[in-house]
């Protein structure tokens, strides 16, 4: 049954072979990597506006200089991402930039800053996609954590399906989403031009800040939350069909002029009509309102920009896993998050990915607002390292025209690190602070976890071992038994099978007992050993484990003894609550004493069948 | 550091030998047995002005011929488990005496009344003593849950110590409640008598519905709630010192005349004063502040009320794992409810009925009210039981002067059925419905145990089994293994001396690793066969699986593979994250199998230690 429900929602598996053909063309490519980068004018204006309405309506002015300034940085971050796909062909996330030309431990605040970036870009997404649909249906408002929860399962389970299916599937609200809003703007430039929509002017509104540059200069950082998807794909290369990078490189520059012209044709519209939002309504939503009225097109633009948000979550889907599987190739994360599922997809990390989001969007109840301060650090230390790497691969290369090359990414680097400084002394106190904790706290941990990795390794390893190895010594087994009944029989005769050394040890809670099964015993098994362990205070394991030490202690040839444990298999499930409590109870022991003492003996488990 | 918990909790383990030191004196058998009889005044008196007051204040006047009838039920109770004290010297509750002459069925189903009989004492204690409490302050009402819970955990620790020091502990309160309470009696005859205190007159109530005699009768059968603690020693004879039967006797009838005398006492002087209670006020607190006034008195009259009750509920940890004690030893409840625990107490009775009150209670929101109509129900019916076991008893053995013993338990019998049968009519909508489904349903549970014992041990007998055994061929031993390190030697090296056949199995997930594998594997084992299983879609179990059925049919010896996995024991609990994860999986899906397929692999478990 529960596989009839895994093939329902995942589909069958996939084999090995059909790996290449999993690969996107470029319309399916720029639907899975942009919508991170395309929709984050959904939350991106709507921050601007914020950070400069505190100083009143005058600093509204600015939202549009401000968006020219970041979409300058567009421009330069999307030439330098355009260079390292060129440089890595093969996939060059800002991980593998900078573990290569800066050293691993780069490599690893990169790979954490990332992997952050990721999870707060679906956190932020999920968030403002219910905030989009609620400010046309105020009501949702009140259940946007379950909203937002529900969509997070959707997206979960769409992936896990595997990369094609997903490309498909999401290009219909990211087409949907450009045609819409292009069609908007556009109307809304020819009413401005046919002069049916004047320009408006913005109500005065409450000064409770002083328009200074460090305030400038937060509505800026804010803004940039903007540009945190322009990484994926250069992340992605090897997601494209053949020649990748030559196809990477084109959705890249497709995508940084889709992305351009959507934020200044919105910012533009917005501070030209002097439309503000309020507690219930995006800001988008009231430029919707304000060119369409409010009818079907006000929602249908709403539905949009939550379809986008929806599938920009997705985009954390694609990029984290990746990410965490290059982390997990080179030991900086367990093994588990190489592997590829059986849809061809890396499903740990997927998994991972999403009950991490789901607890963040509860811990910030999912509100946009909250969650963006600790937005674009990542992405920005990200940029900053990756650019840094490009410039040292060019100096390293020396490609053809490997001067301009480096000097483009240099700039990019230069103003990345400019951003990041910003942003990070803006938005320190906000929440920005825990970014720096978590980036430190997670290279640390993929500094311990190789470390360890490669301890075992070191462990492990078969150098210095004879080629030749010297047989064991026969084996000791102790049977615990409770009584001489068939199964009591059939344990036995199995431990004879595996050694010709076998004890069996009675535990005796009450006086006399030891002595009938001895005879009992006698009878069936005249030659071997059975031990009777008194136990004064009724408990069973006590006795048992120190009954193991004790025989150790006495034969003394440098061998653990083995216990043979038989373990009743009932055929209806609540016949399990009347037998075994005691095996149990003896593996959660020996577990337990694995903790204390290092160290833990040979089980073996014999079943006993029965059949009713 | 769980140990030194334990010890503090529970104190050290007892021995066998200390058994007989833990029997109880008489005063102090009074105080382990009597509270749920004697406690039983602080809601059967709500409960019959309940019952009486929605027929207007005329009918409240019937309160103290109900008290006198369910006095005279008491009397002949009594006398009835006086005789059943003497007849079953080693203890002789319900289910024992209506087993032993009704028959098997009867004596589950009185066994099962008792049970939830004393489950609903526990939960009802525990709510009547927050009620008392939260009579004088009324801001607890609110917290009842948390505070009923906070005592039913208080209660199962001091249980869980042993019988002797639970004696002790709770003769305090109970011997203050019975101080305190024959104080108030006493004192509140007194002012009667010397006309301080005149009678009063019940304000005019509304009426809804008349005073028919279905009401009558529905007061008297809740106020029947007074008595369900009545069998409680006859079922703890073997807690007494010696002579047991004689002490218990003693004891019985000293707890009759107190509880009659406490009961008569307050309803006679209620109804005297005529004292009404209110949604935020018990009775007896009403019945309290109009004696002593709103004092420290009543303070501590109440104070005392909640302390009798919290040990009542006391009364049910001392019976139900008894009663339960009894029904495993016959086989019809898992056995581990048998076993005495390291401080010579029923543990695990006490643990279950510790689970199931607090569901119970926060099921029922601690609102005795609501839990009073199921109670009484099981107590009346094992009453009615073990009287007519009782009967039957005295006809068969003859003893001296059996007639006029038959003839009482025969009363007592006529009598506790009629009682039951108009519990059982006028509760029956309020929720003694559910007591039947429940008795039901425990009694088919009870049975389908003991059938799945017998089938086990006719399985698992000895009987027709050749007196020697031909020993088992070779075993197979069967490897999956990752890599070729030191583990996979040990493990490989272990199986050696386990069998000379040995069969190592790896699974290729990248093509072509197989092959590398291979090489270095003959490198050490030239003789050893290596199987290569290749996985088209990734996973490791499944070929695992496939593997090992397939190998049994090859080889077709009627033999079971074992399957040994070597599993890495880490220094680091967090280092468990990092590994065997194959190993876990493996080892579950042959659990999910043996549910599925009915049978189970032998597994051998190989620890393989590291370092560091």
């Amino acid at each position: 049954m529960s596989n009839r429900l895994r093939w329902l929602l995942l589909g069958s598996p996939l084999s090995t072979q059909q790996e290449n053909e999993e690969r996107l063309g470029n319309p399916h490519a720029l639907a899975v990597f942009s919508p991170d980068a395309l929709s984050s004018i959904a939350y991106a204006n709507q921050e601007i506006f914020l950070g400069l309405a505190i100083a009143g309506s005058v600093a509204l002015n600015l939202s549009f200089p401000i968006a020219l300034a970041i979409v300058g940085l567009l421009i330069i971050l999307s030439l330098s991402y355009f260079q390292t796909i060129q440089g890595y062909p093969s996939g060059g996330g800002s991980y593998i930039v900078a573990r290569e030309n800066l050293g691993t431990f780069f490599g690893l605040v990169a790979g954490g800053a990332l992997l952050l970036d990721y999870l707060l870009n679906a956190a932020v997404s999920l968030s403002a996609g219910v905030a989009a649909i609620a400010s046309v249906f105020p009501i949702l408002a009140e259940y946007r954590v379950g909203i937002a929860l529900f969509l997070l399962a959707v997206i979960t389970i769409i992936n896990l399906r595997g990369v094609r299916e997903t490309g498909k599937l999401i290009s219909i609200p990211v087409y949907g989403f450009l045609t819409i809003y292009f069609g908007m703007l556009i109307w809304g430039l020819i009413q401005v031009l046919r002069g049916a929509l004047p320009p408006g002017v913005y109500a005065p509104l409450p000064v409770s800040e002083p328009l200074t540059l460090f305030l400038i200069l937060h509505a800026f950082s804010t803004g940039c939350t903007a540009l945190t998807g322009i990484e994926a794909i250069s992340n992605g290369v090897q997601s494209f069909r053949s020649p990748e990078s030559r196809n990477a490189g084109k959705t890249l520059v497709v995508m940084a002029v889709i992305m351009g012209l959507l934020f200044l044709g919105s910012i533009g519209l917005t501070q030209y009509l002097a439309v503000i939002p309020n507690a219930h309504e995006t800001i988008l939503s009231a430029l919707a309102r304000r060119i369409f009225g409010s009818g079907i097109l006000h929602l249908l633009i709403q539905a949009a920009t939550m379809g986008i948000l929806v599938v920009a979550a997705n985009t954390s889907f694609a990029g984290f896993p990746r990410v965490a599987s290059s982390l997990a190739r080179d030991r900086f994360l367990p093994r588990q998050f190489q592997a590829l599922g059986d849809r061809l997809v890396f499903s740990n990390g997927i998994i991972f990915l999403s009950v991490a989001c789901g607890l963040l969007i509860i811990l910030f109840d999912a509100d946009t607002h909250l969650l963006v301060p600790l937005f674009a650090v990542g992405a920005f230390l990200a940029f900053l390292l990756s650019q840094t790497g490009m410039v040292i691969h060019w100096l390293r290369t020396r490609e053809r025209s490997w001067r301009i090359k480096a000097v483009l990414n240099a700039l990019g680097a230069a103003l990345t690190g400019i951003t990041l400084l910003v942003v990070w002394i803006t938005k320190f106190l906000d929440g920005a602070w825990i970014t720096v904790v978590f980036i430190v706290g997670v290279v640390y941990l993929f500094l311990r976890i190789k470390s360890h990795y490669d301890e075992v390794a070191r462990e492990l390893s078969l150098d210095g071992l004879p080629p030749t190895l010297r047989p064991p010594g026969p084996l000791r087994v102790i049977v615990p038994i409770h009584s001489v009944h068939r199964g009591t029989i059939e344990a036995i005769r199995y431990a004879q099978s595996v050694s010709a050394n076998v004890i069996a040890v009675f535990v005796e809670l009450e006086p006399g007992s030891g002595e009938h099964i001895r005879q009992k015993w006698h009878a069936w098994f005249p030659e071997l050993p059975l031990e009777i362990v008194s136990s004064p205070y009724r408990s069973v394991i006590g006795p048992l484990l120190a009954f193991l030490d004790e025989t150790d202690q006495r034969y003394n040839d440098s061998q653990l003894s083995t216990v043979l444990i038989p373990e009743f298999v009932p055929v209806k499930w609540w016949h399990g609550f009347l037998h075994n409590q005691t095996a149990w109870g003896l593996k959660l022991a020996l577990l337990y004493r694995r903790r204390r003492l290092g160290y833990q003996r040979m089980i073996i488990d014999v079943p006993i069948h029965l059949k009713r």
